[in-house]
């Protein structure tokens, strides 16, 4: 197989998947910066996506790597209801012989290098993982409109990305839509969800114990850890929809990306010192079957899993529960979960509900 | 020593640092996403800054790390002849006790993590460390009022900072100042620069080899290393001279990050096919003394490490020689190196001289 033997044959290949052009890039790739033609007001968002921690090469195809870096970006830009625009890429190349080299986690060392980096037959650091890398990556790039702008790229001990992508705002008859954020939540606001809750944790255990051999028995959940889908569409019929409505800002929007039990508490302020919680009504039927099948064969609790879950990167929001009706419209998927209180005990099912979830230094 | 126990802590101490309000950004940490309020057009760079790669913790100190590795990425703005306004970071963070679970660097891991990272009493991983680092970082940010509008954090097997910095065009009487870049030479062109070069790799060499001891015999050259100058306001200066002298661009900058041997093709655009090379003539006495002094302790060719040395974030650039005298009325710190020449083959001092430096795949 045949390996990079400079840098600019590495960049040479990183052009072949991302065109140099883009009505917002003024100028682009090949100098010290990128000049971008920019609206009034723009939304950014920067996250790290880093092997051993956020993914193991072992199950993650190289095209897998490349897409849900710049998928799990493009959900951030999707819960302010923006148009994506550009993004920058830094990253970083594990050494071409690291097979030999690289660090037993068994070891202990957190986010060690997997041994085993070889899916569809082409092992890291070769032009063609690299190659599939990026076409998974330029692939969503394409969908999405969004320009590369430019980065970085060096060594490193373990393939890692850091993605920052920026957005303008939608447009709408009446002009530029406002963008949209967390904490404008009132007591009485109903709490929804566009898409699915707890399965790409489902889909994360499963691979963990079974390898890609878990697609088999979990597609959905697999697919939804592996390759999830940035809602953006849906971002912007929201954003668009609370604009039409005019008044004070009352639609909140975040994405889920740490789990309901971490994240909506988060989208109610009660970090913030809002003195909101939320009380959901979460029946049974509306935890995704393929989670009810992994936990009754793990003797796990379906809901507790689906709450803690993160990487969904479904959309959840806050707003008056007036607006529902007239949201629903705009996106028939919209399903409630509950709603607001004044307070600071959570509940779930009329249960107290502890908060909790990842926190990479508890 | 005390270390942080939950991310909200470690928030807690960046919020410390940074303030969350700046005129350029309409919403700041702790959302999905900022909200940057745009000039019509932004400049913007991003770049990497590795543990192991780019920087070693047994001589940098927390706060040198955190110094430089934003004011890398600052100069590239300098190059631009941009107005820094906001940056985001992305902060991959040891596991507290790696100093037991360190990779051995003698095992051949690149990039692996130093043993020793205690350096000014506070150990990797303690709340005074991160203060240290935070504060390194955020004396810079304010000296050049750029704000500090989000980012992400993650463990990782190593410590390393992402940052994406962005700015807006210069001010002149006349309006906006167009932005510079590289590829605008013309054979006749002359090649100049502002600062040192070379000094940087001296300062790297030395410290490798003896340590923060270094500073006693090569204060200047440590310093380099370890705290580069971004040079926004020389930047600016240059842009505002180029936009005054109007008609088509004639002034070429760019960073010196790589070493004048790697990025002097790159200003004319050799690379590019512009069929330009560079003619260069560089006295002995236009080297810096510490460059000397370390070379003849060290058995080098003082001139060959000069032109060698990347990481001295000096501007260098070209433009018409009747632009010369204007040029130094404004930034009297310009030294000319050469000229820009028609052909492929760069000379130095009348020899041909191969363009050559750091490659991360050779």
């Amino acid at each position: 197989m045949s390996r990079f033997t400079s840098e600019a044959a590495f960049l040479a290949c990183i052009d072949r998947h991302f065109p140099n052009e883009h009505p917002h890039m003024v100028r682009g790739r090949g100098d010290d910066c990128a000049v971008l033609a920019c609206p009034e007001r723009m939304s950014l968002s920067s996250d790290l996506f880093l092997e051993g921690i956020h993914f193991r090469c072992s199950y993650f195809s190289p095209a897998d790597i490349g897409y849900k870096s710049l998928a799990v970006n493009l959900s951030d830009l999707a819960a302010s209801g923006a148009v994506p625009l550009g993004f920058s890429l830094g990253l970083m190349v594990p050494p071409a012989d690291r097979e030999e080299a690289s660090a037993d986690p068994a070891e202990g060392v957190v986010g060690g290098a997997d041994a085993q980096c070889v899916l569809n037959g082409a092992p890291m650091g070769t032009e063609a993982y690299w190659d599939a890398f990026f076409e998974g990556m330029a692939e969503l790039a394409r969908e999405h409109g969004v320009a590369l702008t430019g980065g970085d790229l060096s060594k490193a001990p373990v393939l890692g990305v850091s993605v920052s992508v920026w957005g303008g705002p939608a447009a709408s008859e009446q002009g530029s839509v406002p963008f949209l954020h967390r904490s404008v939540a009132k007591a009485g606001d109903v709490v929804f969800i566009t898409g699915d809750f707890g399965l790409a944790r489902i889909g994360l255990m499963a691979l963990e114990s079974m390898g890609r051999d878990a697609e088999n028995l979990y597609p959905r959940a697999v697919r939804a850890h592996l390759r999830p889908v940035p809602r953006v569409a849906d971002g912007q019929a929201i954003a668009r929809y609370a604009a039409v409505q005019g008044g004070e800002p009352r639609m909140g929007l975040m994405d889920l990306s740490d789990g309901l039990a971490r994240d909506l508490p988060r989208l109610v302020g009660t970090d913030k010192g809002s003195q909101l919680c939320v009380e959901l009504e979460i029946p049974e039927e509306a935890v995704h079957e393929e989670i009810a099948t992994y936990c009754l064969a793990n003797d796990l609790h379906a809901l507790e899993q689906a709450t803690l879950g993160g990487e969904d990167y479904a959309l959840v929001g806050t707003c008056p529960p007036e607006w529902l009706e007239g949201l629903r419209t705009v996106l028939p998927g919209v399903r409630v979960l509950g709603h607001v209180a004044k307070g600071d005990v959570h509940m779930l099912n009329g249960m107290p509900w502890e908060p909790c979830g990842f926190d990479h230094f508890a």
